[in-house]
């Protein structure tokens, strides 16, 4: 039997506990330890505070001591999406010789949009002789990684495009808060501008297509707009007034010379029609993908940090990115 | 300027060729030799063979002749299918510590195939700390890669679904012949049974997809069976007389305790409706994926032999597959 691979959980929130539940089903993997700043999560078994069964882990306030002593392969990191938020507990961590699966959007490809702090988790990650690989649905598979795997399959390219069409109808009514439904066109800009409405990794995925295809990007524009209800709507939590806001569609724009050579949209409303991911290659051949239904996001953003773990384990050392290591593959 | 990669091109068939007119459009690739047994080929610049500007490099009868004092970084070897046909140049090649790229099916994943063959490869290239992969659209990306890499986003997956379906109408004749347009049923089976009609590379792909997602097949199967015309049909270059073979299906099937977990379905016939490339995910999320008519196989399966190139110059030694590598992507 293959020896088990050590996993300590850290950040406990609703990924965090989704992570658990993925993590405790895989018989290849053993959740060795866990960590969150709550008090309130702090002391609790990480089993029990996922929803499931007693993993006999109980939570730890610090990485100390969720760390000494446990052998650990892999640190599964969840809590922030800001690179600067989770630096720190990057560098804790790798001075324990840890690899690392984050889900930190913007750890998902920083060579270009924070480049020093990329640049010393490479270095210290190397020292240690681990990796350090942050994934996700998106940043890290559908507007980044699957364009450029299907682009190996061409003799030229001209432009890449993404579209990621969600209907948020019967989403969690967190989702549906998330991207601005309900909101008066008013509130919605205010809160773009507060940065409170906002995916996060957009820039990322048009750097990651880019460094993978030899384009050197003259510019990058990612713009947010709100999607607007021409109709009163209703769903089982809220109603939305003509005239106020359905969702958000997100477009992120990469420009060489003038041209648009990438563009990635993502659109996510209440009763938002032909839901689906398609990645458009115009080249030589032309590659159109469908995607039906799209990818159930939910599951999926949990499911590939939990796959990812094996590939990062055994990887060459350093910041590695999705396109960067051997495909994520789901693993009995 | 970073460095050119230094390629020999080895076998001048049809792939051979058109695999030079790709390289030559590449700025990062430089064309150190080409190497051909045909006394009609030997001689001739490798340029002017495949029908494209004189590239001042001579085809040479041998490898010697071909790689002396040349400092190739890589060989691309399109000479056939077979591996125990390629083994000797295989072996020829690594002692000149080049890395492959090679076209040969059996050789896309031959660890349980040809597991002896595999294991001396691996620890040759391994011995000269080079790298050798075996790629194409099918085997190396359709039925194998690709599903793999959308298995990343599943938290389970209890079968998966590759078709490949392909009207041959406005194909090449040959390949209309390959495929056995226009035989009698009894001249298609006499064929196959030559072993002169089969793709080959669907128990590859099945080993392959397996491996990554952690199956142990109990057996698989790879049948062949005549797609046949219920009415006459006419194309520019044969009559299909009713009653007659108009193509093939080719289905490989992955059989884990009796239950089929994988099915690779490969299907080109004159008059072929619904054409595409599809992969299904049976799991959680269930992944339906439709590439609209489907790769164009001619393109696709040269481009993707020069896109490994830079993937295999810089990947760890030893005999790498797709499924293990970093992904191939275009480069411009």
């Amino acid at each position: 039997m293959e020896k088990k691979i050590k996993v300590v959980q850290m950040g406990l929130g609703p990924i965090g506990n989704q992570a658990t539940r993925y993590l405790a089903e895989k018989a290849g993997i053993e959740i060795v330890g866990a960590v969150d700043v709550d008090p309130d999560k702090v002391g609790q078994d990480v089993g029990v505070l996922a929803g499931i069964d007693e993993i006999g882990v109980t939570v730890a306030a610090s990485i100390e001591q969720a760390l000494n002593g446990k052998n650990a392969d892999c640190v599964l990191l969840t809590t922030a999406s800001s690179l600067e938020k989770i630096y720190d507990q990057l560098v804790k961590l790798l001075h324990y010789g840890v690899n690392i699966v984050s889900s930190c959007e913007e750890l998902s490809y920083p060579w270009l949009t924070n480049t020093k702090m990329a640049m010393d988790i490479d270095e210290l990650a190397k020292k240690h002789n681990v990796s350090v690989l942050s994934t996700g649905i998106n940043p890290g598979f559908l507007m980044d990684f699957l364009p450029v795997a299907m682009s190996g399959v061409c003799r030229s390219i001209s432009k890449v495009t993404v579209e990621r069409i969600q209907d948020a109808t019967f989403r969690r009514v967190p989702f549906q808060k998330k991207i601005g439904a309900g909101l008066t066109v008013a509130e919605f800009h205010e809160k773009v501008k507060a940065g409170s409405l906002r995916h996060v990794g957009l820039t990322e995925s048009l750097h990651m297509i880019a460094s993978r295809l030899g384009w050197k990007l003259d510019k990058t524009d990612d713009t947010i707009s709100p999607i607007i209800a021409t109709k009163l709507v209703q769903t089982d939590a809220m109603i939305v007034e003509t005239g106020n806001v359905l969702g958000v569609e997100q477009i992120g724009v990469g420009i060489v010379a003038g041209k648009e050579v990438i563009r990635l949209s993502f659109r996510a409303a209440i009763g938002e029609p032909d839901v689906r991911d398609r990645i458009i290659i115009e080249g030589s051949p032309q590659i159109d993908t469908c995607i039906k239904d799209g990818v159930n996001g939910d599951v999926a953003t949990c499911a590939i940090l939990i796959n990812a773990i094996p590939v990062v384990v055994k990887a060459g050392s350093g910041l590695r990115t999705m396109v960067d290591i051997e495909p994520i593959s789901y693993f009995a």
